[in-house]
């Protein structure tokens, strides 16, 4: 078994994905196995009883955004009843922030990797406050969902219609030259994306009102780009899946409660272990005392060579997930260690134009004892709060350990 | 007289100025003593046979643009004999970048300072390619000013009037945040302009054809926001000027034949030299032989404590101007020799948050030999070619001794 080989053949297919973002669709009609009773989630499997705080309240806002149930009782009423099937968003090409919680109406963008011809679907961003994947699901969280699904989407999914694809690929390059490390830090690649989007809507709405609105919410929202860029990581990741003998990770998640990976030449096991609390800076008013444990999709950036890993590039985001510029230098310099791969396409200024650590390879996270480091958002452990804050986490070690055994195992070293 | 008080005065005025754009108008209703045969042009006095190729190009084609001359020759004619008048932008409290030529019909951005009171004036970015600033008069040249002052101007002009002004300030410190340096990288700034312009210029454009070409331009632009940030620049320049007794250099700019600063407390004197020929890299098939001296007001980024100054903030900037990101710290670093104050707002991440080197102090510049770093495009010397390159320069040392020397005379010291 010649592993080099093999993670060179995936770290190659992950940086040659081209993801474009090509259109929106209602997740029904897109997402494949996706059905009017599923709810799909972030991280690996998990079910009802073992689900956190904001999980649990995003399957409920989900549940009344679709209006299958009328109330948090009739909603919880149902899925104790086992009238509600959950499953990982990556069971289904799928990835969503926080609680990455997708249902079947909800519009979902679709990327596509020419390249490869693998495609994959994200959420729309909400943006801040009180939100779903904080699992929020007052009146007014599934107000926004509403305004969402029916007027941003649509205008979002015209304006696409009259583009060849957005590069996303290309918009993720530009924005690591631009502060943006591309998972907690997006607000260079959600002004590339308004430049690029703008235009286009311009030309499909007609109603000034409506357009003003979009424009501005897309504009203060400095992660709208998050989930195109996610799905974009996704796949590129799903990509690099698959390759006989490759020790490289095609998928960190975590779900509130678990924080799972997945590896190219292990199929499609999870290997999982209970998640941790990030260490970062708090909103006002929390303490680390109120956050749930790490949660959400996210991770997929790192995955795919960015987020953490391109912490370098982003200097300014230590006001907001603590430390000092030094320390993102060396968070970046510390990735290398644990990776196969320098990215052909996302370089840093900072490192004199090095390509971000792409590829990490559960061989060097286990003998060397660096796990992976993520950027992430901070979730309240009771639903309906929101962000509480935005730290650091790394995974728990011995997941690692659990794939590098199934590895040994599995090809009988 | 206590110099260090005077330059602590002129520097924190600078600093506080509060450069808010609040709107356009032709250069003629709002610029102080503008009139019909009146020509601004970049840097201090010059006249026609003294000027460079790239100004005189620019002279020629605001002449055809106000419909004063009907080709070259007529405007050349009506120059020679004596029916057209030459100022410098800044004696009419404007900048504009390369040539700077401002005639009385071009639209100008207006930038209030509600700190002091002053107000300062910038014409509009013409984007890339065979462009007015650089000495290009062709049709299509004049087209895209046609277009500029007709469509972009009017629309920028009411969409602004929905707004309680933008606050330049703000945005120059996002941006440098961003990889910009504010000078020869705006990527970020111009989008942070567009994010804040597009939901009004959706309210206020009717016709979806013109908006979609006014949000194309903008976006596409990465200079769309140099101009009202030099016209931000100037005011809060202009605020610390005057203060008696003060060493702090208020103007630097350059005609393209002369280089010429002014200092806070030696009143509206000009100290020249010629100007240098800029150091970097030339867009292919051109060598520094092609090259124009030195030109523009956009030096007032520099004067202001951006720009060259603030390179540490920016180093994707050494793709465009030559060096390494090592060399744009540096640059940064040596800024801090030769000034008095480190920016109350403009910080830099990768300087641990360190304000940007501020106020210009001509005592250090002559007793240590450093002059000031400059970020600037390099211009064709031949009328009609355009932007030949971008790079690196310094103001010539003698304008600093010439200056120290008139102080000692002014103060009798």
């Amino acid at each position: 078994m010649d592993i080099e080989a093999a993670n060179q053949t995936a770290v190659k297919r992950m940086m040659s994905a081209r993801p474009m973002l090509t259109r929106l669709a209602p997740a029904r009609e897109v997402i494949p196995g996706m059905v009017d009773n599923l709810v799909l989630h972030a991280g690996p499997p998990i079910e009802w009883d073992r689900m956190s705080g904001p999980l649990r309240g995003a399957v409920i806002g989900a549940l009344l955004f679709e209006g299958l149930a009328k109330d948090e009782k009739g909603a919880v009423g149902m899925i104790e009843a086992g009238e509600v099937e959950f499953a990982p968003c990556h069971h289904h090409g799928a990835v969503g922030p926080m609680a990455g919680v997708i249902s079947a109406s909800m519009e979902v963008y679709v990327i596509d990797n020419p390249t490869h011809g693998n495609q994959a679907y994200s959420n729309l961003n909400e943006g801040y406050g009180k939100v779903l994947r904080y699992g929020a699901y007052s009146e007014e969280v599934l107000d926004k969902l509403r305004w969402m699904n029916g007027t941003l989407g649509p205008v979002l999914r015209e304006a696409l219609e009259q583009s060849d694809g957005l590069d996303i690929r290309a918009l993720l390059a530009e924005a690591l030259h631009m502060g943006d490390e591309g998972h907690n830090r997006n607000k260079a690649g959600s002004l590339l994306y308004l430049k690029l989007l703008s235009p286009l809507i311009a030309k499909v709405v007609k109603d000034e009102g409506v357009e003003a609105e979009v424009l501005q919410f897309l504009g203060d929202n400095a992660l709208s780009v998050l989930n195109p860029v996610m799905a974009a990581c996704k796949v590129m990741a799903d990509a690099a899946h698959g390759v006989e003998g490759s020790t490289v990770v095609t998928a960190m998640a975590r779900n509130g409660t678990d924080f799972g990976v997945r590896v190219s030449g292990l199929g499609d096991d999870w290997f999982t272990a209970p998640a941790g609390i990030p260490e970062g800076l708090y909103f006002p008013g929390f303490t680390s005392e109120d956050a749930n444990a790490d949660i959400g999709d996210s991770t997929i950036t790192e995955t795919a060579g960015i987020g953490g890993f391109a912490m370098a590039s982003a200097p300014a985001i230590v006001a907001f997930v603590s430390g000092t510029p030094q320390d993102a230098l060396n968070t970046t310099l510390e990735m290398y260690e644990i990776t196969v791969a320098e990215h052909e396409h996302f370089t840093m200024p900072p490192l004199e134009f090095r390509g971000t650590p792409t590829g990490i390879d559960i061989r060097k996270v286990v003998e060397l004892g660096i796990t992976p480091r993520i950027n992430t958002g901070i979730a309240h452990k009771e639903p309906g709060v929101g962000q509480v804050g935005a730290g650091l986490v790394r995974p728990p070690k011995e997941i690692f350990e659990q794939a590098l055994f199934a590895y040994a195992e599995r090809y009988q070293l």
